[in-house]
């Protein structure tokens, strides 16, 4: 085995080990917390480690790729943040270790971040949502993806995605479409461009915003890695909506994970018909997930700023929105077009004629009712449906 | 004034009442359940019930129309149903009686119920479930609407409805169509069919199914009726759909009235892009409404029967979804086309040599994997996505 050489900083270590170890176990991060990731790379290198963890690492131990993969990072404009970089997410992290040793598997601490772009990661993250979902994604999906990331990047919220086809596609692109910032957290390495037909975007997203890894540079997407990379989705990001989502769905693994860090967790409504909302649907029934359709209850939810308040909705006030019962009564009895006499009103609308003729009088003074010699009928706007 | 006369009994009273006064004003209900209704009817046509109860029946305390309504009810086919009537439905009564001694001024029990057609109402509304939603339904809600009705009246549980456009209609004809058994609760005489073009349907409900109405014949469908009928149709059922609702709706009304009576309130979720669906939206996002897309979600809400369990929900399972990290991981590893060495594999899956060999010879045996000359890679039906 030639093993780890690096030059002996912390940063190179990092490096050794995004390509030695695949990411998201426990024990492997555990242990370079006590350990310190230079002794931990050594160990592995020299086949020293305990055998739990040497295994982990297998056949990789013996070889040693960190100054080119440092290099070929550099050459692409990336870099690896590590634990101690002002940059590093370490609030998310923190979150990440508390849920991965109250048990969530799913939630294991990064060891270190390959980041590629313009964007300072913990500047970006201050402010985000995650928006994932289905790369098969429908027309109405990809169209409310966008509309919300569209709204959330306008407003200053990083919009996190997977980088994939469909839903996340739409949302990156979308954000930047506001001229807003995006992250893609990816499955390979930062040097890839994955899936090739996103490389234009890809390669626009690293302009202000960033791409993401675990993995070395060069390492392949492969599909163990997303379900891995789903949890950082979810721990950068104060919240993650699931767009559109069949029943069986990475976007809800991502969700889950997003959960276990107590994260706020969203789902746009779909047709019941559509099986690209299946996904969706089964969070609204079984997860207590929240319904979303609009940036705006993106941003109530989340919290992201005090100042989003959402505006109470309601319907359009029509006529006669704020009377009393006896006088809806007496104004329902009022005829639309032959103006009937007071007694006859009172009939029909159940109420005594001094009552009636006071209502009549009050609903003429509200211009909901007119006078025609004696007789009363009903103004033009108080008849709209 | 003329004023009541009836025949002394117990029914002409509350028929005449029915005309005499709306429903859903509590205290008079209050001043019948202690007074009864014989007498509470003489004292008003008498002119000398308490003042504000007076006021509440107005000038219609001066026609005794009770006879001539029963008759014409008669004539339909129709009767009057009171309180000791075999099918009287004290249970729904019961509940109206706690919720609106609580403060639930919109749940006032009915004083009687016309009802006419083939059915008994207390066995009919024994499983039962209302439907409801807008009168200007889109495709979608009409479509999705028939599917959770017809649904329901093929396992023999009644669907409840108004009667009216769009929705309604929807529901009680696919209700119809499954050859099952449905409510429509008007809100005019049972005389009449409102609106018109629902005249087929609503005779055609009359064979095995009710129209129910708390107006007497004749009593025209006056707006502030409608929004009085709605508890009915929320008391009379287990729970209560809104299929389809814009923001501002009466459905709305309905699901509120089931909420104040403890019973279930669902919502089906649909396009957020339809204004048509904003109030369903509105509903699963601050009213707690349970999201329903199908007549197994709905009989497991309501749970109309404790047969009716729903499987439980999920995608179709792929090659390789109960294998462990690591035989995922050298799975994903071997190549689809050309064959891999061992050694090679394990590089790529993050594994040892040993592990990696033990993990192909275990794929082998789940034909997952397959060896040729002494190389590794995937059996055809591991390479489904």
């Amino acid at each position: 085995m030639s093993g780890y050489v690096g030059d002996g900083s912390e940063r190179a270590a990092r490096a050794w080990l995004s390509r030695a170890c695949e990411p998201g176990e426990y024990a492997l991060w555990a242990y370079v917390e006590s350990q310190g990731a230079v002794e931990v790379a050594a160990q592995l290198a020299a086949g020293q480690a305990p055998r739990r963890l040497q295994r982990l690492c297998g056949a990789r131990a013996g070889e040693d790729h960190c100054q080119r993969d440092l290099d070929a990072a550099h050459r692409v404009g990336a870099r690896l943040i590590i634990p101690g970089d002002a940059e590093w997410p370490a609030d998310g992290v923190r979150l990440m270790s508390i849920a991965s040793a109250a048990g969530a598997d799913g939630c294991v601490p990064p060891l270190s971040i390959w980041a590629r772009g313009g964007g300072r990661l913990s500047a970006l993250i201050d402010r985000s949502v995650a928006l994932v979902g289905a790369r098969a994604a429908t027309a109405y999906g990809t169209s409310v993806c966008e509309q919300i990331a569209y709204g959330l990047a306008g407003r200053d919220v990083t919009v996190i995605s997977g980088g994939a086809f469909g839903i996340d596609r739409a949302a990156h692109a979308a954000a930047l479409a506001a001229n807003g910032v995006t992250i893609a957290a990816l499955a390979c390495g930062i040097d890839r461009f994955y899936p090739k037909s996103n490389a234009n975007l890809l390669e626009h997203i690293t302009v202000d915003g960033l791409l993401l890894s675990e993995w070395a540079p060069g390492a392949a997407p492969m599909r163990h890695r997303f379900l891995v990379r789903n949890r950082l989705i979810a721990a950068l990001s104060s919240g993650t909506v699931v767009v559109e989502a069949a029943l069986r769905s990475g976007a809800r693994s991502t969700a889950a994970r997003a959960r276990e860090l107590g994260k706020v967790v969203m789902a746009v409504p779909g047709p019941v018909t559509s099986a690209m909302s299946d996904g969706c649907l089964h969070m609204l029934r079984e997860e207590a997930a929240l319904a979303v359709g609009s940036a705006e209850h993106v941003m109530e939810a989340t919290g992201v700023s005090g100042v989003d308040m959402l505006p109470l909705e309601r319907g359009p006030l029509r006529p006669g929105d704020d009377l009393d019962p006896l006088h809806r009564r007496v104004l329902e009895a009022v005829p639309t077009r032959r103006p009937a006499a007071t007694d006859s009103i009172a009939v029909v609308a159940g109420a005594s004629v001094p009552d009636t003729l006071r209502a009549l009088t009050m609903l003429e003074l509200s211009e909901l009712v007119e006078q025609y010699e004696g007789r009363w009928r009903k103004c033009r706007v108080a008849t709209s449906p």
